[in-house]
């Protein structure tokens, strides 16, 4: 039986992402281990308690996850199995009797009140704001509380507790998407990389002009990036390593002929997989 | 009389940032409006309330504040008029008669809770975290609560109230830092541009090679990228837009130049300002 960790609770957007990789995947028979934090997720992955991590790694709104990305550049042996893409919705949630005229405080997650910042400006100007762990908690937060408090949930959050809908779609961007990855100890070896990505982590000295040398590497190869980004280094402000992911296009001799060529321009190289990507965007 | 809004409260890093501020540019007489989020502050500037907010842009271990990044690709007339880099060192306090080994809670904001998870994971790996809006709310909280709490605190905000220090220097990189950005309305026109930095935003049309085409322009100009920096176009996943941070090097035709050859290239191009960069990391 696979073991699969995520960010919980039951109910998060990591658990919503889990279903739709078993439902895809045919994966009927899993064990399911939420965590309270997306660290917690992948050093059970680590620690060789569960045979794979599913954690969020960019939103269309927010940027990437940084604690992923962190994970992803240290850990030698960790790796992307998979893509998972999957919309995000917001709704607002009250207990029956709350008059949202006397709302003084809204509680989610950090992400999620960072995605309908300006819906909540716009419509709650004075409200305190309250950080919970997840959307999950704070729908319980709000079920418990005697207070005037409302919750921002995931769509799959909303029926966990017996609450009312007060609005819905209310993140600010109509088009809010995340990218969640399937994370494992090692790459799998039998895949078919047909439409299939691939990703790299590297660092390049500090010289002028050596990440216009390592994009001219792909521009030769004819590699389409479809995403580089920077990370500090951590060891001194101003220095980076810089994440990309490619469109692999049935080229499976690309990765030995990438890593020929990259090895001269970057001082720390680390292939992070070459996986699938499973949409459900369409179904929106 | 200069009016300056900052990430409060009184003690937070960005207080520190507007003293360091004040101190090197030898401004005696400015009044200080501590707001309760980033972009509170930003707003406050936008509508002219006050004259410049300091709010901070990067940090060596989390990376890049978003909420700072997108208000400045968002918002046509704000500009950055100075860099302020400041090494950032945390301390854990505690109320006189808390004994370590009963803590149940750590207190703190979410961005140093982050730049200490592996302290916390070593040596309080059971407690639960609470989030708070500064660490000087942190403190507070602390100072008030009758449960067995730390607070993560700034070591500028650990004399605001009458706490003990339990750990100093408990950041898990060293050599942490914070850039800081002095955000204007409209640009400052009377500046040597010697020994500045100039930054830009742009969008290119999601086409493959794009990036380094851009890059091309830099290498070609001999202008060297001190950074540069992807965040989502919010509009659709995998769409993004650019910062990049450049070393002027008192050409101050630069500017010109790099508009001109750039407006082929970008879909979207604003210049954010170039400033001078003042730094406190010797004084460490």
């Amino acid at each position: 039986v696979k073991k699969i960790a995520y960010l919980g609770p039951k109910g998060s957007n990591s658990d919503q992402a889990v279903q739709f990789y078993a439902n895809k995947t045919k994966l009927h028979d899993f064990e399911e281990f939420p965590t309270l934090t997306i660290e917690d997720a992948i050093l059970l992955l680590e620690n060789q308690g569960v045979d794979e991590a599913v954690v969020p790694i960019e939103n269309s709104v927010e940027g990437s996850v940084n604690v992923t990305l962190d994970k992803l550049a240290q850990s030698p042996n960790l790796m992307i199995a998979g893509e998972l893409l999957l919309p995000i919705r917001y709704v607002l949630m009250a207990k029956r009797d709350t008059n949202p005229q006397h709302v003084k405080k809204i509680a989610s997650h950090p992400q999620s009140i960072a995605q309908c910042r300006g819906y909540i400006r716009d419509q709650y100007p004075l409200v305190e704001i309250v950080y919970t762990n997840s959307t999950s908690e704070a729908a319980q937060i709000v079920y418990e509380t005697q207070e005037d408090m409302l919750a921002i949930c995931s769509t799959n959050a909303m029926h966990l507790f017996d609450l009312d809908v007060v609005d819905r779609n209310i993140q600010d961007f109509e088009n809010n998407a995340t990218r969640f990855v399937v994370l494992t100890q090692k790459a799998k070896k039998d895949q078919d990389l047909k439409d299939h990505k691939c990703s790299i982590v590297f660092s390049s000295e500090n010289k002028p002009g050596r990440l216009y040398e390592v994009l001219e590497i792909f521009k030769n190869l004819q590699v389409n990036l479809t995403k580089i980004e920077s990370r500090p280094s951590k060891r001194k402000i101003g220095e980076y390593i810089f994440f990309a992911d490619m469109e692999m296009n049935q080229r499976e001799d690309l990765i030995a002929q990438i890593h020929d060529l990259l090895k001269y321009k970057t001082s720390f190289l680390k292939f992070l997989g070459a996986y699938p990507v499973l949409s459900n965007m369409s179904d929106v």
